[in-house]
């Protein structure tokens, strides 16, 4: 995993959950094999078990350690005193961050959490569907006290995340636009397209 | 393909593009036989030749005639002597309702095209990367002439261009949405995103 998501103690699992992350991502989750991941690791695939017990494994801890970031920090943002437009504002920085510095993890989080198992498939897509319908209170929270243009909250939800989730088209593509510019510009758009005047 | 995509004309082709459509966006081109689109028709593998050459003719036909839709209603606004900003409110309509009404082709052409064979694939890249210029440079106008926020013009095509691809999710989630809540609610959001003050 990325920087952030795998934190920085540089544990071997982290090491192994990163590398996977990269090869998972190139060829796919059912695609990608034990063996490939060991190779992507330079160890050979029996002493791969010492560490995890299936690719399976490293699906789960990608899926939830992502989805876990994104619950707590809105968790967090629910109990400020901030303006609802300045919450939604803080939710897309942090969407747009990880999608610029921890590309891997959320993409595939983003991409492959339906070759979860059950009963784990289930609970991610509750967590999913829950996240969204939370920024959707949000904004219409903030629809009612008139700082949000009125507009259907979860046609914003939807605009929002998929405008974000285009950072894959810059990720793969070269980046030729500036990280920075990227956030403040996608940022700007978002936010006035949202403020109610 | 849909409505808009292949007329109402109603010819043989037609109906086999448009069935074939269908099961290419569930299966994926690689994993769409002759056999399977003879099958969604319900005719015999080997009468579809009399009609078709190869699956490959079919990804042709699919995605140039969106790529020709896509450019002829551009090339029809650059000729008008409206706003930029208001060209650039008719592109994002024009892609919602392609989204909403003519979904399996729209989306053939944007997740299928790489399997294009040569030289086709050159020339649909190369009129994909025109298209997204063109726009750009709409965009780079309105700023010019302060219609438009000062924003880099790359990133709010990304932006745009994402958001609607979003479309795709309502598609495929049970359309919760009204249709038309959909596209006045995105239209407004992109645009009020973009006009400047």
């Amino acid at each position: 995993m990325g920087k952030i998501v795998a934190g920085k103690n540089g544990s071997k699992k982290d090491t192994i959950t990163r590398k996977a992350s990269s090869i998972i991502r190139q060829k796919g989750f059912p695609g990608t094999s034990m063996r490939d991941i060991a190779e992507a690791i330079g160890v050979e695939a029996p002493s791969l078990y010492n560490h995890i017990s299936s690719k399976n494994e490293i699906l789960r801890d990608i899926c939830f350690t992502v989805a876990k970031l994104f619950t707590e920090h809105l968790k967090e943002l629910e109990r400020t005193p901030d303006s609802h437009l300045s919450k939604i504002e803080a939710i897309i920085r942090f969407h747009i961050e990880l999608m610029i510095d921890d590309f891997e993890s959320v993409y595939i989080a983003e991409h492959e959490w339906q070759h979860l198992p059950e009963p784990f498939l289930a609970d991610f897509k509750n967590q999913r569907r829950n996240y969204r319908s939370r920024l959707a209170a949000i904004i219409q929270k903030g629809i009612d006290k008139r700082e949000i243009r009125p507009m259907n909250p979860n046609v914003c939800v939807l605009t929002i995340l998929s405008a974000i989730g285009g950072i894959e088209r810059w990720q793969k593509s070269g980046k030729k636009i500036e990280g920075k510019m990227l956030k403040k510009d996608m940022i700007q758009l978002l936010i006035m397209g949202l403020k109610n005047k």
